[in-house]
């Protein structure tokens, strides 16, 4: 019986090109910021799909949907999927939407074959996680796994003044349940990469085996401001020839570590072209899936910046913004994943999420892990983001194979 | 009778210090802007102070003053001094203001003596050297010169919307005289260094050989805009790494050629610390004395760029934004204001002026020179501006022994 659950890939796509249509824009894209009216629509459809597949669909008090299809053994924890439907300002139709609607494919589907599974299983849209209207990101899957509270959530304010609390019950999704009550035997998470790698290695499935711990820091660089016809070379205190020789080296260690450093923002005072600048002030994000790595990484950079710093007689500072350890995933999680990816024949790799994901706050709380399929250049958080119909479909396939190797486990 | 005649370095003294309430500040600096009523009020004073030395003062049409002292053969052309009056916004009390009051000091000193040169002396107040209110700077010698309109000159406006025509009739300085008709001999300025070169190696004299030719640019480097978190080291295309790696070059490139490379602005687009920069924008200034090293010092720098551009394959620009050739200074000017430093004992060394000044302007029409003295921390364009007694003293002195050598060859 098995053997026949195959999702409908062409069903799939409608339901997202469909569903694209609230928020969508002129571009092609999706304007659907978390809890505005376009994320109140796209809830209520998504409630209403699920009920008609014979769904209960409980709301907590963090705003997360969970709908769940009755098993043979209630009495067991639900198998969850799921993601989020918010999206970026000017986002994509994949980001977050085909983890939520490739869970409904399967729902759909096997409802369609009369499938019972042992466990219930449960499909989960989780609030704000993108962060854009309301930020922190990911705040209805930390306020699920404990890492926020339900208080902080609310206090959080838009750019309007208005509190997510206020915005939550505004669109009426202010729900009864206590987030984290409902708890999974595991979680699936679907998902578009938002890098370039399948694509580049032409693979289908991204089994993910973790998300990366990730450190931002504020860097300042202080040489001297002089004029640049007067001063000879030899006397600079250039801080800006010090950035310069930082960025590179820290690059090297990136490679060197095979993590990943950026300098995404870099400015010059007091910024004139005929002023030496006296004060450089940059970011640096640099990711590794392994802390320890992670944390040689950051005291090698360290060097590199008073190195740097020290050649040219100036002083720095690298002070701390943001620290998030590395989150892997679960073994037997990520063992189901890459055993559908097998059985289906799909060329597939083991990969490290390089961007947070709900998944990395359920990884908390319960076995958890993902599955990305490829995405058109890499793009993401953008109106141009773009993946196939037959991608999309192996992954929800993916998905429904693992979902029902772990319910076979009993 | 020569021997005897020596400058009164208190009297100079007082005098910058005196002169210096004109617009003086509270941190001890000057605001001093061309054409303001301060300017009016400096000009006025400093018109008075000629014609009580026997002085007969001409104005010209751009507002340039021109004290001529009498000389035993006055149909010869004068030999001049000057330098100018106006300051930077928060300017300091030497830059410019040391020339015209060094020549005054040299003017006073030679009337209490009762010496009689054989050419006519004169002494020059140019007027907007500085540029801060209305752009360009040196406009008074550049008219002078020939190298800008009187036309060009007065339809300059400053922020306010007031033409530099309108202001100099508002203080009342336009003058009769044809700019460029009185015409000299020959031309010296004495000026701070504004660079640290003279304190460093600890001479009072800094022999002026020319001013060095300059190059602007404005540099673009275009790669791909993608994510901090998701983006292999291998598969991004960073134009701040590319960046990086060009401006340590051309740096290297600087130092090869003994000349001058200065960054003083840059930026990182979108500017996100989680975006890696797709593209970066940066402002490139090339000085060298010789314009011919110039020249290959700019095709190096455009290598450099394109080089590191091309291993990131990223695109880039070089758009030129200024252009100012090598204005060599004349070798009998040279000679004398060295021969006067020798005599004098003073420690000395040729040097090449990093900025531009009036005299710049005076080169294209008649032998010109200039003499530097130290300024602490080659600090300039600043209300710490500082400059010691002795070294004002010092260089008037030279001043002084110089025009007189000149006027000695008959």
């Amino acid at each position: 019986m098995r053997a026949n659950l195959t999702i409908d890939s062409r069903r799939l796509w409608d339901m997202l090109m469909d569903t694209a249509q609230v928020g969508g824009t002129p571009k092609g894209g999706i304007r659907r910021l978390s809890l505005t009216d376009e994320d109140r629509r796209i809830r209520d459809w998504f409630r209403a799909e699920c009920e008609a597949l014979g769904c209960s669909v409980h709301i907590d008090t963090a705003g997360n949907m969970v709908a769940i299809r009755p098993g043979k053994d209630n009495s067991r924890k639900p198998i969850a999927m799921g993601s989020h439907l918010d999206t970026q300002p000017t986002g994509g139709k994949f980001d977050g939407i085909l983890g939520v609607l490739g869970g409904l494919e399967v729902l759909k589907t096997l409802h369609q074959a009369g499938y019972e599974t042992t466990s219930p299983l449960a499909l989960v849209n989780w609030t704000n996680e993108e962060g854009a209207r309301f930020s922190p990101s990911m705040v209805g899957s930390a306020v699920y796994a404990g890492v926020y509270s339900q208080a902080q959530m609310d206090a959080v304010q838009d750019k309007d003044g208005i509190t997510q609390g206020q915005a939550l019950e505004g669109i009426g999704y202010r729900g009864t349940v206590k987030p984290g009550d409902l708890t999974f035997q595991a979680y699936f998470e679907l998902h578009i990469e938002q890098g370039p790698i399948l694509e580049e290695e032409a693979k289908t499935i991204g089994i993910v085996t973790g998300i990366q711990a990730i450190k931002w820091f504020t860097c300042t660089i202080t040489g001297r401001e002089s004029h640049a016809g007067t001063t000879p070379m030899a006397y600079r205190r250039d801080s800006l020839a010090a950035f310069a020789e930082a960025a590179t080296e820290i690059r090297r260690i990136a490679i060197d570590h095979d993590g990943l450093a950026t300098i995404g923002i870099v400015n010059a005072f007091p910024g004139s072209p005929n002023i030496i600048p006296g004060e450089m002030r940059f970011t640096l994000d640099l990711r590794h899936h392994k802390d320890e790595v992670l944390k040689t990484m950051v005291s090698k950079a360290r060097i590199a910046i008073a190195e740097a710093a020290t050649r040219h007689d100036a002083a720095y500072e690298v002070a701390p913004l943001q620290d998030s350890p590395a989150q892997p995933f679960d073994a037997t999680c990520i063992a189901m994943v890459k055993a559908a990816a097998e059985k289906l024949g799909l060329p597939a790799r083991e990969i490290t999420s390089g961007a947070g994901h709900d998944a990395m706050y359920t990884a908390r709380v319960c076995p958890t892990t993902m599955i990305f399929v490829p995405c058109a250049g890499g793009l993401s958080h953008n109106e141009a983001e773009s993946a196939t119909q037959a991608d999309c479909g192996h992954g929800a396939q993916v998905l429904l194979e693992a979902v029902l190797a772990y319910d076979d486990r009993g």
